[in-house]
């Protein structure tokens, strides 16, 4: 990775991210803490910098906006939009209908505190929405977690790259923290990367005619429908899983955590190290499909005791114990309501578990 | 339960049973496989026999019949909404207002194939989105799962009551087959239970002012009502669990399905008794909260083995998993598109797992 | 006309004048100075004494409400709605269908303050609106102008009488000031009136089949249909032109006014008949058709000069001058903005004319 | 007027013409007949020739498409919008608030046979809607009436031009057969006209602030708001009616016709004056203002009799007979649904008129 060093918030890396990964449109409905993703590609928006960016709209409501990107999507565009909580729930229809389309485009969901209304802090309740399917119909979504401005600027890339080859929607699942965080990154180099798109709707005159739809009248059709997109859903848990660990090959208490959380995580792993504690860090990067063959591998090393940490009332913690089976203890730490957890707090915490 | 015999469809039923449990308001946005549900409504409106029900309207979008819905209920009203999955998928924005709030509602998802479009025929792959959250914020649904036109007539006044006892939102998971299902069944006396509701908005003159929201912008407010909120759902956890068992005392297998699948379930555990096969059924009737204590207690009474049948590619076998925690195997049978398994072939394939 | 003395305001006549007429539905988006209509209505819904009132709603959207409107009228009920300018503007296109598809219903627009949003003060500015035609495609609507409110409590049952004759929207234009006037009143007694609907969409199974539609694709059925709703129009011209004079047979100047400013300019008819000025009165009642017939009679009767006021910029006055044909000379005085002429000021104008 | 000669439709020159004068950015719904003009300006959006058309939508309905509008013109920008008579109906409102707020912008009104949804064959049903006033509150449009393909490609300059100078909003009324017809025209240069836009929210930093609204809700205010309203429009009335005689100065009958009609009228002269019949035609450019001036100056040099001739049901016709004052007979003819009247028809109609 080349490139100039910036300094810039989450949001802003997000976008100028997306533009770097050769993003073709965006469309969205502004919503509090997303908000400098339109704001930052409004700037950039007929930039001979990025040439390809050629559809840039705030659309009237949450639903347009998931209508455009399935329009554009349809075309075998690289098309993104970005939202919050009530925006991703008002959004979760369409994300249904580009699951069974098989159509590829990127949502973030920059995560506020919930339910309804809540406040603009940051959480990681919108987990089991991501990674479950807030929609109907038992779709999955694959599901990114980026811990560091660095990584919200070159998600959009791996996010553009896993939804074209496997023809699905991918969620890019931050928090309104990460989203206002500001870092140093280096950018990226433009991607010149184009993706096959021999499904798409081109409009080509004389080519084969492609149809991209959901509806399946006939019950075996649908039967074999669905079939298909089990066997795609079991070929990306296969493949696609990725995780993070640190300081977790002879460790005895292992911290569970995602995004934001987990820098807090590996501070406190340095500060029970520092105690005579062995701890260390699992991260989860996709949360779905969910690393569960790295975290069975940590439960064959021998690790005694597993901490996840959430800003939630327990979501991931699900996908670790359904991984650990049984085998090992899972303690949970949280927080929400837009505040986070010290790493002083977590590490007293673990040192009275580990006794 | 007294009244007279009457035959009829899922959905007629549900209807009168909302009627007969007292509703007072239904709005909602026709779809199929769920329409009879108002068309059976709005034979009823203005009759004599349901002087409580006031309010009937088809909403100009699933989006306003929502909206409508948390409108009465913030009054203390009973209303119901009823949809499938492409309505259930936009109503979740509301859903998760109305838990932030804490307003009773029910919400009946007759779920159809899916994702997108799907087709018309029943799938239990709305699961994850009833009972995981659809919507943003982690807040949490009761859903109930009736399994016979019965149970569809009384389940209404089951939510209704669970509803406002908890404030918060019940989910009716019905499916199309059940919807369509014509079955003898003894109609519920007509409810006159009230419930106290000193929280509601109801307009009064002179008295103490109510505000039902869902913004708490100080971080350490939203905190607490976060807290708060997860205080609820583990007394519902504790309290409200429900669940059946068939020959399940001696069971070394065990069939474990909801709804209409829960039926031919049976039909098998009878087929495999039949064999010899020590057979029993366990089936969920709250899926949220999840009847993990009462399996848990058939893991204890030395069930060898599981067997979990749906119509989906696999959804609530993972709350099964979390609470048998690695302790027995637990297999899957499933279908989807709108099909279903024949008895026999849950037989056949419990007996092979049974060998 | 018979019944109980009551002392009320112009908006609440309407609405229980409306009731009185056998109303059975009304729809509408509530905007001031219109509101007291709907809310008298709430009132009075499911009201023992207005058994034919039967349907009630606030639309969502004034879009909503006129489709509403249309969507009742279609079944040959009687159907009113009321809003203001901006509402009235949003509904134009819907009154134009109406129109094309010669359903009945009445539109209430109590003129405020325009354009745009302009003031909540009493305006006369929607005449050309209501009576040329605000909507395309050439239709006309009957107009009627109340000047008390006691006229607002009897109009609505001249609509809906014209409206089912003549199968077409009628508007009752009247303003801000006569929509929160209160007078004593006397009401009518309650019509039992019913109109013949024969043409109506009323769903009766094993009858002929009703289509009420305005596409006519081909272009000599469209000019058919144009010309049919021509020969209407020139029918309504001909028989339902309604005024009123005072003290008109001998004047030899006639003040001309509608709505409440016709009782402003009756009070400066007083005042100039004590000073010696043979002054008159001509009121239009119904604005479409303009009772041009009786104005060219007192054109002939030797009228000398007509005084043309009006809450607006001048547009009345342009039909009064078709009427006069230039045999006259026509005199305008206006007030706009909310403001109301005093009748002084009108006396004063006209004495310095007369001379 | 240079160029290069070219061959095209009605509908593309409205969209090149406007593009020549410099448009900035155009927001519409299409709806036939006036969809050539979005799918020409969408072959062009992007294109070097045109590097001030920033801003091309496809709205979600004409609602939003009108708001667009003032949205755009509140910067100053030039800003059209085409629609036909269904859409020019939903856009009232926004047009009423658009002259309320005194900003430019253009309207073509593509006017297709009606009421309602009528056909899409050629109606001037219009006049009333766009002279009139459609939308509430007393406002006045400026209404240019092209006849040929080339005024369709250089009113949108004219009109950019007054629409600026005087800051109301302007339109194009022209009809389906002038949208359709295909003729050759000179284009005209680009223009590289600037309006001065001291009023417009530009957003610059550390200037002034404007605001523009239609909001006064103190009555005298409003009033003297109405009073600056009115002398603007005197003022346009005054110094822009435009049109158009031809073999007029000596004629005894005069036709009077826009658009498309006034070409048959062209015709029906040659063919009158070839049978020595008097004949003259007197077409309107400006139908608002209409140009009252120099067709009284018509009843000065002695014109006997004038014949109208519109493709409705008589509405410019009134505007004629408030001009003439009685002073001469005012015949009409007219064609509706679509169809167009022969030169011949006319012909003979005049010629038995004339006797």
């Amino acid at each position: 990775m080349k490139g100039e060093r910036e300094f810039m918030k989450g949001n802003e890396a997000l976008a100028l991210g997306a533009l770097k990964a050769g993003m073709n449109a965006y469309f969205a409905y502004p919503i509090t803490p997303s908000s400098e993703v339109p704001e930052t590609l409004a700037k950039e928006f007929g930039s001979p910098k990025y040439p390809e960016f050629k559809s840039f709209l705030q659309a009237s409501s949450e639903l347009e906006a998931i209508s455009m990107v399935i329009g554009a999507a349809c075309t075998g565009a690289k098309v993104m939009t970005a939202t919050s909580g009530p925006g991703f729930s008002l959004k979760q229809e369409g994300i249904s209908y580009g699951a069974a389309m098989e159509i590829p485009f990127l949502v973030a969901d920059i995560n506020r505190a919930g339910p309804g209304l809540g406040n603009l802090g940051p959480e990681q309740t919108d987990y089991f929405q991501a990674t479950k399917g807030g929609g109907h119909g038992g779709y999955r979504n694959i599901v990114l977690a980026p811990n560091s401005v660095q990584e919200m600027a070159s998600f959009p890339a791996l996010g553009f790259s896993l939804a074209f080859k496997h023809r699905c929607p991918v969620v890019i699942l931050a928090d309104a923290f990460l989203g206002q965080l500001k870092e140093d990154i280096v950018f990226p180099t433009i991607s010149t990367e184009r993706f096959e798109t021999p499904w798409a709707t081109t409009g080509a005159k004389g080519e084969e005619r492609h149809v991209l739809e959901s509806l399946h009248l006939d019950f075996v059709d649908q039967s074999n429908y669905a079939e298909h997109l089990i066997e795609k859903y079991e070929d990306i848990d296969a493949t696609e899983q990725k995780s993070e660990s640190y300081m977790a090959s002879d460790a005895e208490v292992v911290l569970i955590a995602f995004g934001v959380v987990s820098r807090l995580c590996k501070r406190a792993v340095n500060g029970l190290r520092a105690k005579g504690v062995k701890a260390g860090l699992f991260r989860p990067v996709t949360l779905s499909p969910f690393p569960s063959g790295e975290l069975k591998s940590l439960v064959d090393k021998g690790v005694k005791k597993f901490v996840v940490v959430e800003l939630n009332a327990g979501q991931m913690i699900l996908d670790v114990r359904l991984a650990v089976e049984g085998k090992n203890t899972v303690d949970f730490i949280h927080r929400v309501g837009g505040l986070l957890p010290a790493s002083s707090d977590i590490v007293r915490r673990v040192e009275m578990i580990s006794r």
